[in-house]
């Protein structure tokens, strides 16, 4: 399987901590070694970097553990493959452009196999890799694209995007992350937990690393920064882990909608 | 404007020497300092790097200068901003999926008050940033997906990207590289120039930067390696300089098709 990361945060953040903990698990401590990608919303650009070498031999990954790239939103993946060879175009996030923004998905799970719900030759979206992930992505944006537009709500999405997954769900395990920018949607088929940093800060030590930070020394009382993983990347903080079928929409760090299917 | 960086090879080649000149014109030797990015074709997948800072500090760049990423099929580019904020949505080159493929653009130049010859709403692409050079993107994309299709050869697309060219050069000055991966298609509206590297292979020292390399110890007896750029980058290498109005189709380090309009 793989592991997710994602971020919301209501001013720009690093995710160098966060990231740390993670591509530990791209070979280290953990089996997910088949490429890992990260994409940093900033403003409407993305600055995104994928690879296909396990996240913790990466240069590209040492870089950017190292580099503080400031976001509001942010997804990472680290693969561990199961359907599609292990190549850059199986490597999440998937990135798309729909109505003059960028979508960015990454997947946890594995539908076997998944068949689109769309007529290739009509399709807007269709996969570059031949993951699952990927088809399911490209089936969202279809879908999305066909069913709503450029005006629709924010609910209105979630809305589409909570009967997508209650769908995929029925079909085989489905976590997932996708955001426009905008908000962060997250989704828990089986594993998915999220931790909400706020005033007064504290320190915190990685699970996978022996590295630890005091979030005091970097934020202002203002600051609203919430992880969403996999599995959680701290020893001693509390995290909020999802029931499954669980759905909880972030924008600016907070829960600005959730629910279950 | 700008300045463009292309690479066609018929074995997976680094960028690394040619990527160190350019960068240096981001601030160093040239005012281009508006932000830069680079894309890798490694099979299907894409390897970018995007910045808005300028390509002599960024950190970033100077990873891609030092990490050997290897490519069949490069394109690279450095802003000078003209239309636009300086913002990652605006940093060059811009990607879209179409027929399952990646497909890059960069472009230097400038055609002013641009408009698509298409209807947002019915558009599959559309810009996010607000570049002149995105929103031609754009149009030459939803030409090609209404008038071609999935089989059509790249002689077909090349016909068709000439005729948009011949437009936009038309309206303003259009220097461009565009790639789906499998070809790489060149523009010269006023300013390109190439270099075809094979055996024997010899020495050659960057303009820029007080670099040099002997290819002889870089490569084996069958390498193919074309660059193009808008400016030469070596000091004692001959040129191949395109003339006004010429395109040049590459593949596999190799002009497969060329003409003028």
């Amino acid at each position: 399987m793989c592991e997710l990361l994602g971020m919301s945060a209501n001013t720009p953040t690093d995710l160098c901590f966060s990231f740390t903990g993670l591509t530990q698990r791209g070979g280290n401590t953990g089996p997910h070694k088949d490429g890992w990608g990260v994409a940093f919303y900033e403003g409407k650009g993305v600055s995104s970097f994928h690879d296909s070498s396990p996240s913790c031999q990466s240069k590209i990954a040492n870089m950017v553990q190292k580099h503080p790239i400031k976001s509001e939103t942010a997804i990472c993946h680290i693969r561990q493959a199961n359907v599609g060879d292990v190549c850059l175009a199986n490597t999440h996030p998937f990135i798309r452009e729909l109505w003059g923004k960028n979508w960015v998905f990454a997947h946890n799970g594995q539908i076997n196999n998944f068949v689109p719900r769309y007529d290739v030759n009509e399709a807007a979206f269709e996969p570059i890799g031949d993951t699952d992930s990927e088809s399911i992505f490209c089936d969202m944006m279809n879908h999305l694209k066909q069913g709503l537009n450029r005006e629709s709500s924010h609910q209105q999405i979630a809305n589409c995007l909570v009967s997508f997954a209650q769908d995929y769900a029925q079909k085989g395990v489905f976590n997932c992350l996708l955001s426009n920018g905008d908000w962060l949607f997250t989704f828990c088929s089986t594993k998915l937990a999220s931790i909400t940093r706020r005033a007064p800060f504290g320190p915190a030590c990685l699970t996978d690393a022996d590295v630890s930070i005091d979030f005091s020394a970097e934020t202002t009382a203002n600051d609203v920064v919430s992880i969403i993983a996999t599995q959680p990347l701290t020893l001693d903080e509390a995290w909020e882990v999802y029931d499954a079928g669980e759905w909880r929409l972030w924008q600016s760090g907070e829960v600005i909608a959730r629910g279950m299917i």
